[in-house]
């Protein structure tokens, strides 16, 4: 019988607890959870505060009843204050503020990530939101509906996939939003013509954006907060959100003498585990390896913080699971369009030494005599020299199986296959729903027929 | 310079002569196209007939411009009559009646699949149509529109895939459909579970379905046609298609002493190459590659006869490519649902001497909380020893990424990955569009756990 400790109650951890117990029903698994909120859906956040999810309830991924039921103890709005590798033990304090000892055999970090915050003077004003837990979703939310007046207008400082899908919300939500944005185009991993398209969509909505502004200060004005930024750009909102990444949560680890590895995350092997003994770690907190680089990288995600806690959770009671990489595969909705990618772009791929050879197609998502055709742009990436394909990016309807096709690719890169052997999948066929080369390998051909090209020169 | 010769204008036929021109724009391709609609997407023909597309003119996937403009000649509404393979001509009779010949360096025959008719009393009545070809498909519309009074009730012998959507499509434009098939349920194509729940959305849209029913007459009454089969079966129309599969379209290959392989096609290698020196065929009157088998089968589709056609151009002038192979990856559109499948069932997986193991679940296309989550049934077939991936079928609403969750699938199988990779795979996620673990994921998971309780019993 293993004494499993895991500490972080978000999707690595949960998934580490069930994983584990699915594989060794004999395991005793118990979950230190800094908050009330297990196995809530974080991704959900955007969608909550639209008032497209009514329930904040309906955001976990599963119950803390339905968790328990499968043999997890839950530490509710328990902290980890320290471990003791040498005696396998935790320091935990409780919700009444009392601190006990938890043995583990093995033990699982999963305390995720904190977002990181803008030095830039007011960043600290109440009405300033990261909005990286449901307690500051619960801020927002209150802000919002509970104050009156209730803000009409929001600033969001940063265009990543967050920051996009709260401009829609909020604009969703009747307020007036703008966003702003550092670099030239929304989505920094997505080729910026697509960002750019992606910045136009939210324009079309009503949503002002800003790019290539470095926001230099938020100050109070009367009711309203007054963002001020390069080039004279002045917002003015009722509430202010800075969500402009993250960095590890990984300073327990670090304390207890657990090796970090890329951009202060905790080192891992593929496995899951730490470079202390009987320790693993997953999630947001950890490196994550990078399968077309083959190279550990920070590429903090839901889908790979699952991959993760899995394999950890499996390992800790005995497995021997591999965590099979990444290639930081991304579908984000906005407003009408869906933008995704996976893998390498251009400018990447070149800067990880590769010869990459990068086509935009514009094609149908299904045969155009058939109504409700939709135009997809999409970007193939591959190295001119081997042929191999290096990634893919995508834009277009939602409705449009955007995100699945970008899976399609990310399968393909998992097998490692070439541009041109996308051409070889047997595909599915039907005229409402796709043509007899899908939209994918139309992408591949075009590729095809530009390395061609270039050799042919 | 290569002297190309295609007989048959449509998929495969125009597939390898643009892809010998783009390989070799020195080669002189000309094609013989029996009708006057070369390349025209057959698999339309249900959506023109149902009134959503108006114009048959728009189902060509290229224009015969088009076609010529990347220097192909085309030579329309000519019949190839003989191939003389020791002097390398074809006789090709004209529009006129004269008949020429054509001298070639290398042949592909393209000549497709003509319908199977069922041996039943009245098969040949006017007013029984196959649909498929351009020219029944102009009868069976005169029949809908310019008659007085236009029928308003038809009858469908045949529940496959083109059955089902000719039963969608004349529900569209009004008719009163009723479609028998012989077998317990619709699509033999997918398990009869999900057969039947496709029956059962026809039945939902008020489609008369009658299954395991053998039909044994078809006559004439008054203006009506009568369609009388077993157990008392007996359905009035004012037309009747009988759509029950094809057979190749072999015998010109045959006369010129090509040998024949599976079930009457004309046996190729995986190169699209006959026996015959210089001829290569392609498309539904070849014999495909099935990759999971790794044996010749028949197994007409239009993916199929597009990437044989390709493959058959590119190495008619000089090229080396290997047809990759076929899992008879379907979809097909029925009223709101999408059925698709890929690889091998349960039943067929059993027949070619697997040892399968086949899971079912429920699972939501997209996080459960955000508004329009849809259910899928996913069907999963592995191998009970190897853990290999042998197939999956899927049924859901067409919106929810049907097609593209079986395109991965099919890519899996494609790189020969077992069911327990299929969580490899780094898949895209966002609440509205997928989860994270996607539902193609969950099922697989769902697989292994299945496959684990049968090892531990």
């Amino acid at each position: 019988m293993t004494r499993l400790v895991i500490i972080g109650g978000s999707d690595a951890g949960i998934a580490a607890a069930l994983r584990a117990r699915e594989v060794d029903p004999s395991a005793e698994v118990t979950v230190v959870v800094a908050d009330a909120y297990p196995n809530y859906s974080i991704c959900g956040l955007p969608f909550y505060l639209s008032g497209e999810v009514p329930d904040w309830h309906a955001l976990a991924h599963r119950t803390a009843a339905g968790i328990e039921g499968r043999g997890v103890t839950l530490l509710l709005d328990h902290t980890a204050r320290a471990i003791d590798p040498t005696r396998h033990e935790v320091a935990v304090t409780d919700r009444a503020g009392h601190t006990h000892s938890l043995a583990y055999d093995r033990l699982v970090i999963a305390t995720g990530a904190v977002p990181l915050r803008p030095r830039i003077a007011g960043i600290d004003l109440p009405g300033v939101y990261a909005l990286h837990s449901m307690g500051e979703a619960f801020a927002v939310h209150e802000r919002l509906t509970e104050r009156a007046p209730a803000p009409c207008a929001a600033v969001i400082i940063g265009g990543g996939y967050i920051g996009v899908e709260m401009a829609d919300a909020l604009t969703h939500r009747g307020l007036a939003v703008t966003l702003v944005e550092q670099a030239p185009a929304m989505l920094t991993t997505v080729d910026p013509s697509l960002g750019a398209a992606v910045g136009a969509e939210l324009a079309r909505h009503g949503v002002a954006v800003a790019t290539g502004v470095r926001v230099e200060e938020i100050a109070r004005e009367g009711e309203s907060l007054v963002v001020a930024g390069s080039g004279g750009f002045r917002a003015t909102g009722g509430l202010v959100l800075a969500i402009v990444g993250v960095r590890p949560q990984a300073e327990l680890a670090q304390a207890a003498g657990v090796a970090m590895g890329e951009r202060g995350a905790i080192r891992v092997t593929r496995a899951m585990e730490t470079a202390v003994a009987d320790i693993y770690a997953a999630g947001d907190c950890v490196e994550t390896w990078d399968r077309l680089l083959c190279r550990p990288t920070y590429l903090p995600l839901g889908t790979t913080a699952h991959k993760q806690g899995r394999v950890a959770g499996e390992n800790a009671v005995g497995g021997a699971r591999q965590f099979p990489g990444s290639f930081g595969t991304q579908v984000v909705k906005v407003f009408d369009l869906a933008a995704a990618g996976t893998g390498l772009g251009e400018e990447a791929a070149r800067r990880a030494g590769f010869d990459p050879l990068t086509v935009e197609v514009t094609v149908p998502d299904h045969k155009a005599y058939y109504p409700g055709a939709q135009e997809l742009r999409i970007r193939v990436t591959g190295d001119r020299r081997t042929g191999d394909l290096l990634g893919a990016q995508m834009l277009g309807s939602w409705r449009a199986e955007v995100a699945t096709r970008i899976d399609v690719f990310a399968a393909a890169l998992f097998s490692g296959l070439t541009v041109d052997e996308l051409s070889d999948l047997d595909l599915s066929y039907t005229p409402p729903l796709g043509s007899p080369w899908d939209a994918v390998q139309m992408a591949g051909q075009e590729w095809t027929r530009a390395q061609a090209r270039r050799l042919s020169r």
